[in-house]
């Protein structure tokens, strides 16, 4: 367990977790996947979010059992999923990897311009099915995030309540957010990086910032002229979420050598770890397993201690 | 009881049943209607959502108590109410056929853009009058989905306290729904079923899926490219529904042979069972009654053991 | 007590009534007013739904105790009024006429297009007050039929938890309304009744549904080409409603005659009774009593056991 | 203690008040101010509803305990204020002056086209606070009365319970109000006393009536051609308000004889009192005294026994 | 510890303030920073209020390890931040700098048009977390006036049950206040420091009213023609809010003297001390120290005993 990158990553003594917490973020990340500190979360959420579109590439995965047996013999760190898969099929998996609950969402049918995602379970839900984490959307910039905030503080504070660690998809989303350079944007990402902090979750899922000249212009001051490369921007979202652990999103599919450079990017920003899921289950079987135990070498450069 | 479908329907155990819902679902589907594990389920709560103009065609309809006497000696798995129909006819036929307490609805005198069932009963009700199941209508895509959404997740949480099961009647609906092509696209049909089984429900009503060339034209890819036969659309969506069974929906009047092939299909498909309301009782009672028994016959090939 | 209505009304036994529900139902119809299963219910919401503008014909309607006098000397089944006017009223007649709760309502100052009545006191301010029922305005086919229902749910919930019947104002009312025909055509009020019975309540009340052809219309099929007389659209809503009883409205004054004539056609058609307010007390002291007086003469032909 | 007003203002009995209200009740009519059954009523509420503009006139008046010393001194019946102020301020003067505590408000600065109210503090503060009654904004007429109807039911229940008195401010206000002739009309302030009265207050605070020739080209038939005196028009509110007592308000600065006028035009009228702020405090402190000894000169003629 | 000001600022007495309030007011006046009675507050909530580009000018800010040890070798009377940031930072400086708890909060994405800011946190977690004060944004003036007012009451409601200071940062803001004058004009925050007291908070935190000949154009009378100097302007709002204590607002940053100026312009004013953020913490470590240093030099001429 060596560590080749440059930034120190938030130790469970500086992010102040309790007793519940640190044990169950101890399974996440010293007892499951890399299991040295770092993360390899598999999430099957798509369903819900995009619809069983994105099960066309790989048919199998649209049987859940598939995605659950990808999550233990790919060895991830835990598996990323609403209640209803997690009542129907974690069963047969249990205690053989991780659940992350995700605890909120929706269907991308309606339009985004006034994102927000309802909550599909509870914490409690959570602590019932055996789970070491929550997953929560925020949309962040969404004009409807009076509603977002109230909602995800509740959130928050059953997690303090029963030791759950929190984990928040900090989504930059809704008509303003386009106004100002989209939602891929490092503005956007930046600000969506300290918001979770501010907001008190333990994780934080984030996309990779891009730069895009075109959209630039539309950006505020000083991002409008402020280019940056692959690192460099989650360099920098990486430190707007202070002790807040870092998780790249994976995103669409892409090729395996592109998929080992995100992850290797990632890693050397500072993140925890990755959350991918069309770039792991949209591949058949060896192709997904494949990639899972590159991906695991390349984690085994970035191990950090409690 | 022998099975000729290709496709094995999820049993209780993958299922995951608590006993109570194992147990009324046992009730269910091997204990009334055909018994062998598949559904014939009785829906009368038009009059709610489409007001007396359903019993027109057929003016006994228009007394629940002629309903409950056909939903008896056609020999039906359970009937689907709402509270005041319950309270007031059930208490004579009470054993003699399970009760689907249906606990939400609208009337359909406003436009349908932003569509949403509030509760008219609740759980509770459903545990105090003895009913063996609850039913929840869900719009899918709706602009309104934030309310739906989490109403779903109270009632959900509720049926998992009591150990009831939960059907949900998954439409697609609203504004964002009529402009990608429409509500009874595989599309649309797709994403309901699948959002249906991550919102954690044990029985998902759906409609069958259509080709229409012209409405397809505004599917987003790959459906809009994407033809199927009747069985093909149903298998798709039975695939997309895991390990939650699939109940077909019957919709307006249909001649015999035209209801008997729909049945089918459905059970061709993977289907569990069959929700068939005018094309019951806006029959004369003999032909009610004879088209119930041809329905038995069919299910007769699709039994499966619990 | 006989008999000459052709439609039998529902029994106690056929509505399924809680022990609560029956003592006081049983109040309210045979041991107040006709006390032979009939209702004559004068209700006195007037001034909050259209403002004391409805008491300048009779000045002295104004003053609630010549309301409630009337209600005595006239011998009526119940007064029906909102929390304000029982608490300061109904003591100095207590145990002498029934109180019927009203328990929502609204002005008539902004528009009707999304037409909602919020409540003004609950279950248990008319248990409280020693009320035999309570009185809900459901607007059918309101845009804001979402709030509408789930707020009935919650009263329904409260009167079955203490036993206290429940009589819902059926109206059909919002901009969708008028634009598929109106509030008084067959097609609406016959949707009203059916709503009424499918989410619970007692006793509907309801307007007499007229034919209008220019309105017709704009009237769903096959209601567009239903033409019928005053006693045919009554009967038509009192199938529609089930076992629910059905209360007719006397709406704005009419003459002796036709105050006489519509409660023999509501009585002809099945109905349980008669809530005419207007046509009470907008008339001087004698010709008041005398029209209730005359009432009761029709009503003494229309007795059913309980 | 004699009366020379025409109409006799309801008594305790007629009101059927709870031992808790009537105590209350007898400390503000019996104990304090005139203490023979009139009411002198000091608001401070404006600096909320208004801005500190209107503590301009007298700059004095923008410091609370000046205030409260006038109500000692001016010996008021009670002073009317929210609960920052009650909290800081009420305490030198417990029990030398009663406290009603206004439990609702808002600011001006937006339009009054949905006027909305909301709570600031509770009926429970009013009583930990010591209060002798509670004062609640109620916008008859205004497109949010759904919300307002339904806190205002909520804060009547909250009163019951703890046996407060509850005077609300009845003040027609909204889009619709203006349409229909506006806020100051016999039409809109008529309706407002009638459902204060509905809903259940025991004493409503209303404005003067206006004939206004020009506005009344849209008011609803019959007030389009009523004219009267001031008087006349308040003596029409005093009827349709029945057993609800009613106050006068003062509104903007008068001179000292319409002031007083004012004052004997509504207890001839049959009010209960008067609720003056800005003809009080707007004054330099002799003026203020000099003011409220002669008003309590004019209710020396319009005692009564509770 | 003598006082020059003018002005007596409002003594715990006169503040009436309980148990609790008074035991952690003298904690964060009389123990921390310059313990003579008056504030200096270093708030760090502008991460989530318009993300992390506050931090550029200085980006070791980012870092809020850094700020606290600003907050300690500063010697501030307390820092002022939200649950994510508390719950990650405090801990090793507890005790040792006073913990105000931001509890509410929003982006800047959207517009502000109906400004609202929901809760990020609670009474209770601050209590939980050993704070001496909790911070609440109420935006005056807002069309959000609604919302804003419940949620403040529900917080000050807390507040008194817990013994807990309520700080309330009392903003003009919304489509309203852009409308009449803008939210710098003394008419909006001379009404925004009497809303703050009227609902009831212990110290309000404003910014200092600006004369914009322009902008007076739109302000509401006498606003339009009241010109007043710095000192002038505050002394204005200081009055307005009565019994209140008054904070000041830092703004963007400034030079030295200008920073130093308008902490004298405040002192002057009667304000009981400064909020400085970013005039503190966008300075390098020397230069951010110096300026504290020189802050705390101000300070020493206004003590005030409790």
């Amino acid at each position: 367990m060596t560590t080749t990158t440059t930034i120190a990553r938030p130790t469970f003594d500086q992010m102040n977790l309790s007793t519940g917490k640190r044990t169950r973020l101890h399974r996440l990340m010293y007892e499951h996947g890399p299991a040295n500190g770092t993360l390899m979360i598999l999430p099957i959420d798509q369903g819900l979010e995009h619809g069983p579109v994105d099960f066309f590439d790989n048919p199998e995965s649209i049987d859940t059992d598939w995605i659950y047996r990808l999550a233990v013999e790919g060895n991830f760190s835990g598996i990323a999923l609403h209640v209803g898969l997690a009542e129907k099929y974690q069963k047969a998996y249990a205690g053989r990897v991780p659940l992350v609950l995700k605890i909120n969402g929706k269907t991308n049918i309606p339009a985004d311009d006034e994102a927000f995602s309802p909550l599909t379970s509870s914490v409690e839900d959570a602590v019932r099915l055996g789970a070491d984490a929550v997953g929560y959307t925020l949309y962040v910039g969404s004009p409807a995030q009076d509603a977002d905030l109230a909602q995800c503080n509740d959130v928050r504070r059953d997690c303090e309540r029963y030791g759950m660690p929190l984990v928040i998809w900090a989504y930059p989303r809704g008509a303003a957010v386009k106004a100002k350079g989209g939602q891929d944007s490092l503005y956007a990402i930046d600000y969506a990086a300290r918001v979770a902090c501010e907001v008190g979750c333990d994780i934080v899922k984030l996309n990779e910032p891009k730069w895009d000249a075109v959209a630039a212009e539309k950006l505020p001051k000083p991002y409008n002229s402020l280019q940056f490369s692959d690192v460099e921007g989650l360099r920098k979202v990486v430190a707007s979420a202070g002790r807040t652990l870092v998780l790249v999103s994976g995103g669409s599919k892409m090729g395996d050598d592109a998929t080992l450079h995100k992850a290797r990017v990632a890693m050397e920003a500072g993140c925890v770890g990755l959350i991918f899921g069309r770039n792991m289950w949209q591949r058949a079987w060896g192709d997904a397993l494949s990639i899972s135990s590159r991906m695991h070498d390349v984690m085994t450069n970035y191990g950090q201690r409690a």
